[in-house]
């Protein structure tokens, strides 16, 4: 710790203090008829902290949560890293495969994991974790969560951050390599960018937060830390569908959830759908929402506002602020707007577009090149892969891989992508992983991966296939070999036979593939 | 600079270059019929930093400003520190002997003045200085300042900011001991004060703030930076009266302004007083609001946000959060919890209440302590007084000399005052300035002065006298004295003659009068 009066280290930690010094009797996290107040949660999220530093946890130890959208989840985003440790929020819905990978790979002492989603981890070696098991029920009687919070002291633990930009968690995401990286974030990032979604989506001590958006993507884009900030409610929901989201709008008067147009496009078109009598900011990121989203958005009272950002910039770090020259265009204009990518966030450094040498492309709305980011809101590191780490941050800056035209006035839009990603539903697919999953079934000699464009997921993945000579298979074959070794959402929706286009030196054209399927449309991402 | 890709300094003038980027053609600041649009405005900041820099000024040197809230004083926020300068902004309303203090031990080798202001620099020496007067006309032909900017290169300056921990301003604050103290701020207190400000009055691209505060005064309280972090637009206020004010509400759509409760009192008391078509916010410092102030501004659709801070903690740092169970109070009880200080901002640490030896005051409403403040919201130290830091920052807790109550909630409470200041209409005002001013005049043989609740400036001097055996005064004679060598604002407005009360050692009891002028009052600060 420094000793400096006029300095504290910058943690989202301070946040759930203040809330709870400031709104001790406020309800913090409601959970079907489960209740607490921030008073509650700070002395749960204490008895976390003392619990794991009792089991002989402590600094840069990390520790495994494994659980949907569920109040144990986020007390983990307190607790964790207020005993030193990392916090590593695994994607629920990756194969139990994918998931041993990155319990071996981060490096994980200890793992929380949700009943419903034990199974998963049945294949595979557990020997060496210590294994929590999390009912949900919020009751000592058949909890085994609640009993470890229980055994622990509820005091406040003492103060361990030395230095703000020690590691606050770690978060894996699909690279390009197919082998999921661990994206290290630290505490200055995560306070940093958690007030930037505050400000980009107008979070205040009103808010009441709907949790439609896996807090197991980039620590929920932050909003685990950020509407804490500012005192709001957090509203947990174990599965999403649109029933129960409607019905919450109304229950507990939701004012801000997030999530990619797949959740959006599933919500207004629900039976349920209805104009809402209070004005929800919806935020809207992993894709870029169509014109038509955002007008019927609008329609039912919703205030769309449209972020973007990967996983190595802690989630959203753009944000598509309105212009007010935008009011005379037309709704489709407006739109065509509000789809751009913006530019960065208060918090954030603003982004660049750059060519292959690292250098300002021109901000003429045609020239292409890959947006590039800077700062505080970029993450430290891949964990343990020094080489990727320096790959990503070439000349200096952080390269998303993705393709963007600038325009005059500064904002960015996305067109394509450098990288071999796709992204369904608002979950990252490796093409490469897919790929290398097809080409493990025994009769294909060789195959290529892109994302089509879906109307419901985005994008989903096809695969172009040669086979052996004389070998023989079907789609349907191909993909269930691909579902028997690797999350279900991420398996080709369509398999092609032929012979794949080739440069003269033999390199597979991915973009010939590409022209074809995305034929007629302005934009090479959706 | 450091050479960390996921590292900026934190700078509270990135705020005006994504301003710029992303609402290029946005008003950024109005004054009278004059409009500069965000790109504007950066560039005459780049012009101002440019002229420093040719003029040879360069990092850590002390640029002074002695100006109302016009452009150019807003101007100055920006292109002075881009320089690695140091911004002095002096409170106009001092005499000239004390801008000459200021301007001495400060070291500003430059100073900027407002035509208005001229004459107040006639009795001193200022030809150490490069003095360049603002005539405030935004017009290159009969305006210097605008002939400065007009002779400098519009171009982007080279960033010199190595550190977050730089010195960007130094706010001369009356101290306790009649001579003002220069409050030096960071690059990194001010970004994250500013942000501080922004989350607790709900700033966003919306607002329209009107400039009813002094720009001197704090930096604004650092809404010079926070109303430009979000986006809005800045109206700039010459001089302050309530008809401008009532005209600038309509005109301009303000949604936002500052001010002690004496600035509030002269608006709802003006003729022109009306219930508003749309709610203002109005933020309240410097005295803790009346209850029946509280309840006007409530009925003319004004939203008061009160908060609490001094110039070592970058102006306001707590915040009275509105509590759910307040709903169910009196008008009068609910009057009574908002004006209290609240608790720290989402960027300040939490506020502490200490006896003595610096150890938490029991939290019952009824003990009294010193209020004490660490953290990123602290000044970094007097200039060029280690003696005064030192004393200040005892038991590594900065020491803000308020006296208050702690709620077993958490919220603070002032009650009385340690140090010897006497806040009026907003101004610090140090008792033993006037007392050293009383003193000189040669009938007096010993004089104590104390605040007197007034209901309009909150708080006023008096002065108790004791003559000189044989000697004779009258009230008017002194006064007329004080005002020969200090602001007016700071001479007594009565004086009473007599033997002072004083201890057994020979120490006057100035808490004998206080308890005398405060007779059936609830605290001794108004």
């Amino acid at each position: 710790m420094n000793d400096k009066v006029y300095r504290s280290e910058l943690t989202p930690l301070d946040f759930l203090e203040r809330a709870a010094s400031i709104f001790p009797r406020k309800t913090a996290v409601i959970h079907g008829r489960r209740r607490y107040t921030y008073s509650e949660l700070l002395e749960r999220s204490h008895r976390l902290t003392n619990g794991l530093r009792s089991a002989g946890l402590g600094e840069h130890d990390r520790v495994a949560f494994l659980a949907p959208n569920i109040p144990a989840m986020l007390e983990a985003h307190y607790g964790v890293p207020a005993a030193g440790c990392v916090l590593v929020a695994i994607n629920t819905r990756l194969s139990s495969q994918e998931i041993g990978y990155i319990l071996e790979h981060s490096g994980s002492k200890k793992l929380f994991v949700d009943r419903e989603l034990v199974p998963l981890l049945e294949p595979l070696d557990t020997t060496r974790l210590d294994v929590i098991e999390i009912a949900d029920t919020g009751s000592l009687e058949d909890d085994p969560y609640e009993r470890f919070l229980q055994s622990a002291s509820p005091e406040p633990p003492p103060r361990v951050l030395a230095d703000e930009e020690e590691s606050i968690s770690m978060n894996y995401t699909s690279g390009t390599t197919g082998r999921p990286k661990g994206v290290v974030y630290s505490h200055r990032g995560a306070y940093l960018n958690a007030l930037g979604e505050v400000l980009a989506t107008t979070l205040t001590a009103d808010s009441v937060y709907l949790w439609t958006l896996p807090m197991f993507h980039c620590n929920g884009w932050c909003f685990t830390w950020a509407v804490t900030a500012v005192g709001g409610t957090h509203v947990c929901l174990r599965h999403i569908d649109a029933d129960s989201v409607w019905d919450l709008f109304e229950l507990e008067g939701i004012t801000h959830y997030n999530g990619a147009p797949t959740v959006q496009i599933m919500l207004v078109n629900s039976d349920r759908a209805r104009r809402l009598d209070r004005e929800v900011t919806v935020t809207i990121a992993g894709a870029p929402p169509s014109p038509t989203l955002l007008a019927t958005l609008r329609e039912l009272n919703f205030k769309p506002v449209h972020v973007y950002g990967l996983t190595e910039t802690y989630g959203p770090t753009t944000v598509t602020e309105w212009h007010e020259e935008w009011e005379g265009l037309s709704l489709d204009e407006q739109a065509t707007w509000m789809a751009t990518q913006g530019q960065g966030y208060v918090t954030s450094d603003l982004v660049r577009v750059v060519d292959e040498e690292g250098k300002d492309i021109a901000r003429d709305g045609e020239t292409m090149g890959e947006v590039v980011m800077r700062g505080n809101i970029v993450m430290k590191e891949y964990h343990d892969d020094p080489e990727a780490t320096t790959e990503a941050f070439r000349h200096g800056w952080f390269h998303s891989g993705d393709l963007a035209v600038w325009h005059p006035d500064g904002y960015v839009e996305l067109r394509d992508r450098a990288k071999d990603i796709i992204i369904s539903g608002g979950e990252n697919i490796s093409t490469i992983e897919v790929e290398q999953a097809v080409a493990r079934h025994p009769a294909v000699l060789e195959c290529a991966v892109i994302a089509i464009p879906h109307e419901k997921w985005g994008e989903r993945p096809k695969a172009f296939v040669t086979l052996k000579p004389g070998a023989a298979a079907t789609q349907e074959e191909i993909i269930e070999h691909c579902r028997d070794d690797m999350a279900h959402f991420k398996c080709p929706d369509a398999v092609e036979f032929g012979d794949l286009p080739k440069t003269s030196t033999g390199k597979v054209q991915k973009y010939v593939l590409r022209e074809r399927e995305w034929a007629g449309r302005d934009r090479r991402v959706n």
